[in-house]
């Protein structure tokens, strides 16, 4: 690499690592975030045209932003490398497309909402957080994938039984399970049973399965993530506690050989020095065998 | 055993436990929920005359699969010796059972149905998290019986106090009842009680207090559960470590032990090399009597 | 007491505490529990008479229940002391007493439905449940205090600002109060809300600060029962744990002190076997004071 | 300090401290608050001329009590440096001033009902309580940060699409967070949604994904909540066993290097007893080399 390069490499990196810098880009994301909120109020005309103007200076600094972070990099490959920069990249490239064209405009329009989405990109903290939330989602996979069958089973049997109660709530599968989730959250579901009870008298216990079903589901799964969490929470007390218990425990035992050690000398010697009396003595223990010396 | 049931049982059996042809039943499956979950659309008869064709190929499938089941089974009482084999033969062998009759149609299709939870039995992460959910049961019997209880008593009282309010919510003691669980689950709750309000001004006591016991004794009973489960979890984390830290002190007491006896030896044999000068040594220790030996 | 009292009196006992009495009592209980539930349906009269017949058949089993109970005792005040007991005579004799004026058979019905309550006096699960329900009550007192104090200050000033809007749900403090509870449960809130935005547009600070105060307190509130309960569960553990750990360790230091009392011994004797040898050995040791013995 | 100031401020002082004034002061708060309450209901004028009576007197009650609270304290700093005190001070004089104008009299009011959260001041308890509910407040920032991201996104994204389906609901930003906060406490959602469907069919897309992701979260800081409490609550506990389990420990090992100083003085005591036979054993500590020496 050469000399000039690199002097402006490192210049962009504590650039970019700039306690102030990141605080005005976080400001900005923010300032784009408010844009995006101001525009879905009626606006006069000449307010619209400052939003406009405002959204174009934002899209820009955040082109220059992502241009300083990629120049801080030794190679455009490290820059990729990280999940959430290429997030930043897309979102910022793809609001600079020029979309006039007013069925693209819908589309421009959602770009700069995600742009919101940069504030967790900006902060470690929420990136963490959001990083737990999405390592949590495997550990009840299999509980979703039970909740959907006992779903799609009773979505099954109220379309085929209620279809013709009424056709908007259990028309076919798809419109029983929506229903279902309604259910589930307790919105409104004696309208729904009440509707149904008038053709089956019975139909009561279909809800009250369905929702005892789900609810204990629910209670399990919410149950399994907490002691999950604990589990692992404890495991690293133990750890930690290693560092204190287990540690005295090993200390304790070195101290307790070395007396052995000590005793084994002091014997060998009592040994030594007797022996000329001829007393023969007895070695009990297994290990020692003190043979003794011809004087 | 002849030669040839041997050899063929034993390739059945391979065959059962075959990755491949566990994914192909899984899948199966799958299709069969879809073609249950297809025919509650409104379909050409076209559509509806592949549908059916399909539905005799999985049934066809579903035979033959729990035939070679059973063929890789020593025996039949093996086969169905299996909770979940019994329910998967029930299911494939009513499917087969002719039901043209319209009165059977629709028994037909809750078997079809019913056909999904064989999920279960082929996934064994299904099999125990179902068995967890079965065998956590038990452990609020007594919270449910409590709550029935509540349930029952406030039942009775709405049902003669407000019989003639609102006759279609506490016409009689099961109404009255699932009219409760609509106020448990907070369904428009208010709506029921404005109405009875009108009448009796007090009411309101009476719906106060039914949710706060039954939130009470939920919020009890989902503790309950929590603790429940994490007792058996702590218990499970104490045998763990007794294999770390209970074994090191088990080790350490093996270690003084050896430092006793070999104590002991050389007391004993300190005693024997200076019993010649006739010193009678008090044994101030109770246990040893150690007699001095005369040369 | 004479001989033929304790005599009965011992075969009452005997009789109370015979597990088929139990269940019958039980039973009856039941029947008598079903039988209030049926009155709640239209009946022809021939049922209604039925249904008396049962009742008189049921009031006086739990009146010889209840003398029996008595007679086993060895005196009425033992009998008393239970707060179960004086339940169980309260319900029983006060269906005893004749109401046929119109006006009492609405107490006449509610004490014949408290016998349901006899379940849990009857069922020694079922009263130690309740026991630790009731004993969980006061644990929660200051945050139910704070949670009033939250309710009475919004109750206030809901009514002074709102009572114009909706005189029926903002009237006055009570219904004020009733009112924010329906909103704690969610029920229909935004009805409540809308209603006053009309009015006051700002109104909608009243509500979420609401909900996320209340939201945030009953969360506090169960974390803080958990809590509580696994605090006692983990004390109970650790003493049971003593046993184990402490009893090793205990037994270990025994162990180590024994050593020293047989080195203090051997000590002893080879400074007395050297001594005659003019060696002055140096001790130490503060507390040794080995005297050399003369031969 | 002069000798009868510091006289009066002990007398105060005791007073402040007095048992039964402090239930005093606390039997006038709760008056006051029963007379802010009894001013919601419509009164004849006499009884409004007695509430008037009394909210005088309760004001009075209260700056005299205040004046002792300061009195009390060695200087008005001291009392200042309290911020329930600041609290108390400003809710009292700030009712002192008269508020005859009718815009003023609403505030006056407010003043009022927050002398209920005197309470709070008086009872140490519940400042404990509010001051642990306070703690709790940063520990969820990040999650409710996260939150408000995801509520902002949806919000802007459902007033960009649905805000000509339903002006009310979805019109602006801040309307539609209102909206999706009803969402989110499941209050009348699927209205909502069957209002949108109408226009987009695939809305049920973003209401579940929304719904997901809120409950998902709640259910996430909850937990994370109960396990920041209990690692406290472990912490504290390791702390209690230091001086159980550990102890014992650092007790243990003690008496075992007391042992070694023992065994080391019986060692050098050996030594000295054989080397008049011109040994010069060489006692180098760890290893202990003993080379047999010749008589």
């Amino acid at each position: 690499m050469s000399e000039p390069f690199t002097t402006w490499q490192s210049r962009f990196e504590k650039l970019r690592s700039n306690k102030f810098f990141e605080a005005m880009v976080i400001a900005i994301i923010v300032v784009s975030a408010l844009v995006i909120g101001a525009k879905t109020y009626d606006e006069t005309s000449q307010i619209e045209q400052w939003l406009l103007y405002l959204d174009i200076a934002v899209t820009i600094f955040f082109l220059i932003e992502i241009l300083i972070r990629i120049a801080a990099e030794r190679s455009l490959l490290d820059f990729f490398k990280k999940g959430w920069n290429v997030f930043d990249f897309l979102i910022v490239t793809a609001s600079l497309i020029p979309m006039d064209d007013s069925e693209m405009v819908l589309l421009a329009r959602l770009l700069r909402i995600f742009r919101v989405l940069r504030l967790v990109s900006m902060i470690p903290e929420l990136q963490m957080l959001l990083g737990a939330l999405v390592k949590s989602v495997p550990r009840m996979g299999y509980v979703v994938l039970l909740m959907f069958i006992i779903f799609y089973i009773y979505a099954a049997l109220g379309s085929f039984l209620f279809h013709n109660v009424d056709d908007f709530l259990w028309g076919n599968i798809s419109v029983a399970m929506l229903t279902l989730f309604r259910i589930a959250t307790f919105e409104d579901w004696t309208d729904v049973m009440y509707a149904t009870q008038e053709v089956y008298a019975w139909s009561w216990v279909y809800y009250l399965t369905f929702i005892f079903l789900t609810a204990f589901i629910f209670l399990n799964m919410m149950i399994g993530i907490v002691l999950d969490v604990m589990q692992k929470e404890s495991a690293l007390l133990d750890l930690d506690n290693e560092e204190g218990d287990a540690a005295q425990m090993q200390g304790l035992r070195r101290d307790v050989r070395d007396l052995r050690a000590q005793l084994d000398r002091m014997e060998s010697a009592l040994a030594q020095s007797h022996s000329p009396h001829g007393s023969a003595h007895n070695d009990a223990g297994g290990k020692h065998t003190d043979k003794p010396t011809t004087d």
